[in-house]
């Protein structure tokens, strides 16, 4: 027997089994209900409206899930709970928008990447049976059976606490729950609005702290400074070799990185007002050097074939385990690694680009030191990391700087060379926007030559009184242009697919919204396909922390993603080298 | 297509479907074929002889399993491991004994109940690949790789020993596994040979650890003391009032307890001269009070209405974490309390006796201070706790004592009174046994009426010089056993059982085989059933945490045995009132 089920919020109109379920015929009529409990009518947010006299009477907690609402029962048209609603009948139903899964917008570039807000870390607030003598028979077990999971987890800190709690507050409390399976905390009263998390992008240079609202999926706050391990490398290879000289310094390096987060955490949670127990999860993005340096995991192996990483994926990580000062219950989630140089920095970041879910073939590309290239085929990726080097990140460049204010960062040739500052202040030196800007001007004026030689017998092109660039500075440009230059050739060639058959190239990285297409593909780092299929996404590492912050669906889809990825290590390829031969020229 | 498969050695024919693999055919033919991997061709314990000539090659890891065993490839009969062998013919086959699950005795008592041993934690001694460069990308990656679970847990302090260790050791390694999901330890070279766990029985007077091996199934040592928190309460009620009486009392008795555990531990491990390294796991079974107090857990609700444990079950508990002395990353596993008054030991009981196996009707009697009592009916359950009393412990009676050496535990009437005492030491006083004995002779007699008035105003009935039994000491027996006896009563009433229709009563508790049946129904202690039905079973606790230690199958049984036991809280019950008054009276 089938009915007739009328969704007329959504102009819908589905059939139904007899005795199915109202939430999942919603659902499979492809509405973005909220499922928040899965089904067990325990959090009131599928609530939708039954348009019809003589349905079944509210259950009792369907009562008191709608006078948390500030609703009584008699309110028209009458609403009940999906999950808890059986069809025996055809229905006419309107779904009120606050039982609809928001989104929210994690890039903050304008590219239209929405994520569905449906967070490992739920909050439920209760007012418990208070326990009898025949069931059940423990206080864990009155919360299990409230919560309907029997192997719902509990700390031992917070078992010791829970009768004098329970009985204190009265059976009134709100909880904390990671994946539905574990308590994080438990408080008094309602404290369903109080659930932040924190999405930290450990870079080599920079650490990025972004406060996030999980209830609504919006950024609070942010914390941005200076990777201080940079004081015992500058680089990861530098960095890494500090880690192995001594026995100490592994232990030096996550110190400093966690003394540091600890400290941006409080900063960024004090102006906020915002009590350190309501945040139950960080998710770390950063590179696999970093990943394993923040949990003081030797990365001797990073640096030497086979170039392996200990870890990948890490599964559970206690807050206070790890060392990061937020609840004491409280979860770590790693963006997972893939190899050595192609770290969770890129997992997050393929996340936020959405790359999996686009049709056709993409590439993804993160300019910094690494070069880490990912490309998609259909349903296949294949990871490789460029060693493009730190000339994009203004090192190794005689006026090179990093991309902060007073940095050359972007140049046109109008019959005259016209160069912008970042915030107009005066040039300090140049950074690697502004530098690929110049190289091509230079390509393009016959300042230099197709194979880089600087023209007329020049030492260097002076481009202000204090600013110049070197025949060293070019040859240090076509380095990196010609390791990703052939790292994009060896991937396309690997899979077979011609330039003209990409569906778009994703940037990620630093680099944002400066880099100019045109001029990338001049001097050959991009290939010449059509400027609009070139999308820059900004900061995705960041972007993707945000992203596994808010949604677990998303950390099983990066953990399957990383699994389905092949890796390919440029540096054992022959037709890589000479690719890089080649792709020294600058040509398109 | 179906195919004969003839097991030789079992004397059994069955069919099997073109293609199934060989060690479901055989589990399905009703033999305890090992399936210690899970299938996974890992471990080499379902070897079977294949009785034909032209089958499939040896596979690597079945040669390399085969070499384990000091056996080459061309030995005959040819044997294949099961789990991997897929059918395309009739096949003649016998199975060597080594790949059938070994069983154990884990009860002293000669009662025949056998546990299959198929423990929990196991071991596996690889010979990992070399990682590549392609893959894996990591080492713990190649551990689960090779595991072939991509969710195997490894803990921090594993990860970071992990690529020095591999290295050092040529990827040569064993790791101790709990139930195939997480590691517990990485060890160098073949360490298959050692697996040791411990049985643990936290009673309240007194502290048992048995020392197992987990491949065997074998006890290797066993030490008893009495349990050192005695000086802090002699029963649980004092015990419990002297943990809410000062904020520091709880912590002190956890101190007591963990203190004599680990002593114990170290005297055991000395003593057969094994590393605590080796030791991965200990289950422990204690009453309700004795578990929560290991924890540090508040005890309050367990003695207040309506008697409330804070937990049940306890689902994963590092041994590190809990302050317990064996492998660091070692695991305890505590066999689930039922209620307040009805803990861990019973629930292990009632594992150990086999009861949920057992068809029909069957009381199981715990004859401590408690006097637990759980009646099975078909497949229902409902457990009670009587308050019988310290009486058959030999507290409250004037020459009561503990059943130690010189205590009088067997008294018979031949003409004349012949006591016995334990180890034939002078007497010293009267333990629970004796006790039953000598009311029953002194009913015989006359000494004492039905109800329990001594005959011929006498004050005191001498048994030796220095031993004798007061008005009040048989005023002290009349109420233990009206206890059990009501409780009995009313637990078969509820269920509408006869006792008649009772197939037997189990008594588990430190009594053991001391007790003299027809003595206990003579005071109706114990309802008039064939004296055959009484099965003595000793200390099914103990016994209890030594079959929960080596069988993970128990653990699965006992979580939800605990679940379908209903409650009774008999001091609730006006009809138990009523039959406790009835059964003051010495009456069958």
């Amino acid at each position: 027997m089938k009915y007739n089920i009328n969704i007329v919020s959504h102009n819908k109109k589905v059939l139904a089994d007899k005795g199915s379920i109202l939430s999942d015929i919603i659902t499979r009529a492809g509405i973005n209900l909220s499922r928040f409990c899965n089904k067990k009518g325990l959090c009131g947010k599928c609530f939708v409206e039954i348009l019809k006299k003589d349905i079944p009477p509210l259950k009792k907690n369907e009562e008191d899930l709608l006078k948390q609402r500030g609703l009584n029962s008699n309110y028209t048209p009458a609403r009940r709970l999906s999950c808890q609603y059986r069809v025996t009948e055809d229905l006419k139903i309107s779904i009120p928008d606050e039982s609809i899964l928001q989104e929210a917008e994690v890039l903050t570039t304008g590219v239209d990447q929405r994520v569905l807000i449906d967070p490992p870390v739920k909050k439920y607030y209760f007012r418990l049976p208070e326990p009898e003598i025949k069931k059940p028979f423990s206080f864990s077990g009155l919360l299990k059976e409230f919560f309907k999971n029997d192997n719902l987890k509990i700390d031992l800190s917070l078992l010791k606490k829970l009768p004098g709690f329970l009985k204190k507050n009265k059976y009134n409390i709100s909880l904390a729950i990671l994946n539905n399976s574990e308590i994080l905390d438990i408080e008094p009263g309602n404290t369903l609005n109080k659930n932040y998390g924190l999405a930290i992008d450990i870079g080599t240079s920079t650490v990025i702290v972004e406060l996030m609202d999980i209830n609504s999926g919006k950024s609070l706050d942010i914390e941005y400074k200076a990777n201080l391990q940079i004081k015992y490398g500058l680089d990861l290879i530098s960095r890494i070799s500090f880690a192995i000289r001594d026995s100490g310094n592994l232990e030096l390096l996550q110190k400093t990185i966690l003394d540091q987060l600890n400290k941006m955490i409080k900063a960024i949670l004090k102006r906020k007002k915002i009590s350190k127990q309501y945040v139950y999860e960080a998710v770390i993005a950063g590179n696999t050097t970093m990943n394993h340096l923040f949990l003081n995991v030797p990365v001797k192996s990073l640096a030497l074939a086979p170039y392996n990483a200990v870890f990948t994926k890490i599964p559970e990580l206690g807050a206070s385990k790890a060392g990061l000062n937020i609840n004491q219950n409280g979860n770590i989630y790693i963006a997972p690694n893939i190899k050595s140089f192609v770290g969770g920095d890129i997992s997050a970041g393929l996340i936020a680009s959405g790359m999996a879910e686009r049709k056709g073939n993409y590439l993804f590309i993160d300019l910094g030191t690494n070069g880490e290239i990912v490309l998609k085929k259909g349903r296949k990726f294949i990871a490789a990391a460029t060693a493009a080097g730190p000339a994009f990140e203004g090192m190794n460049i005689s006026c090179g700087m990093m991309a902060v204010p007073g940095a050359l960062y972007k140049a046109e040739y109008k019959k005259r060379l016209i160069t912008y500052t970042i915030k107009n202040k005066k040039p300090a030196g140049i950074c690697g926007t502004g530098l690929i800007d110049l190289v091509s001007i230079f390509l393009f004026r016959g300042d230099i030559t197709e194979k880089g030689m600087i023209t007329n017998n020049k030492k260097k092109i002076r481009i202000t009184e204090n600013i110049f660039i070197t025949q060293n500075d070019i040859r240090e440009v076509q380095k990196a242009v010609a390791a990703v230059k052939a790292g994009i050739r060896f991937l396309l060639d690997k899979y077979n697919i011609s330039i003209s058959k990409l569906d778009g190239i994703l940037i990620g990285g630093a680099f944002g919204n400066y880099l100019n297409v045109k001029n990338t593909q001049k001097i050959g780092l991009l290939p010449p396909v059509d400027p609009d299929k070139v999308i820059f996404l900004g900061n995705t590492a960041l972007a993707g922390a945000k992203a596994l912050l808010i949604s677990g669906c998303l950390r099983k889809e990066v953990e399957e993603l990383i699994d389905n990825i092949s890796y390919c290590s440029l540096g054992m390829e022959p037709s890589f080298q000479e690719y890089f031969i080649e792709a020294l020229d600058f040509k398109k």
